[in-house]
């Protein structure tokens, strides 16, 4: 049952779309590689700038995330709540994290939207709307500055 | 200079609601008293048991939490996203920190909000509608379950 348990999980892995990030094995722009965990751009971003944080180990939702990964993972979400506005010239941070219901993708991932006032995140006829990047070179554009602003001499 | 920094931030911490609901000197339905933080009930829930967790201490932003208060805060957050579908037989949760826009109260607070499939969180035509309570005994009916399923034999 163990060894059941165990393959099972191996191959949730294995078929994971964010592990898959993690292990640098699908394409991505990476904004943060950490012991801890990997944050790279959402790539149908509510804004530019949005970033998506998991966990380096598979772990489905918040609630199975291990005790001693709460503090290190955390504090990775927090750098990015000062380097994605430093980078983006945004006011604020939407930081969200879907368990079970609207999660896309069953590896526990936060976002950091960047918000600007007036932006509509909230209102009824913008709600949720996607603001893709223009082309590629904007996308790399904004992933570069997430990372230098999360650079040691950085503000993150 | 310190003086007047110490000064401000006490003036501040007097005049915030969720100090005062952490002091015990405003009503609020407490699901959760632990020296990291505490959490009730948000008055006007997306769905009830819609709770909100507030570190003790009065901290303004997530980027503005110290180091050593992440781990504790955060462990607090991830039992309440066990208790709260525990307690009220829901799916899933939504988790959300809104820093500085939207940000109803200058105190960091996280709302975690019980999710079903299919109740339209985040559809366009239903997007934040809130769901408040009937009555007062609807309410304190469940903010004792909460508590339940946050006691120590309980799954929280």
């Amino acid at each position: 049952m163990v060894l059941d348990a165990e393959l099972g999980e191996a191959t949730t892995s294995e078929r994971c779309a964010f592990c898959a990030i993690a292990r640098g094995e699908a394409p991505a722009e990476i904004v943060l590689d950490d012991v801890a965990g990997v944050a790279f751009l959402d790539r149908r971003p509510l804004f530019p700038g949005h970033v998506l944080v998991v966990p380096r180990r598979h772990v489905e939702t918040l609630p199975h995330l291990a005790p001693e990964e709460i503090g290190p993972f955390f504090a990775l979400v927090q750098r990015l709540t000062r380097g994605v506005p430093e980078a983006t010239g945004a006011d604020g941070t939407f930081v969200a994290i879907n368990n079970v219901v609207s999660q896309s993708v069953p590896h526990v991932h936060v976002h950091i939207v960047p918000r600007r006032q007036g932006d509509g995140l909230f209102s009824r006829n913008l709600a949720w709307t996607r603001h893709p990047y223009r082309d590629e070179t904007e996308m790399r554009a904004v992933a570069a500055a997430i990372r230098d602003a999360l650079a040691p001499d950085g503000i993150g």
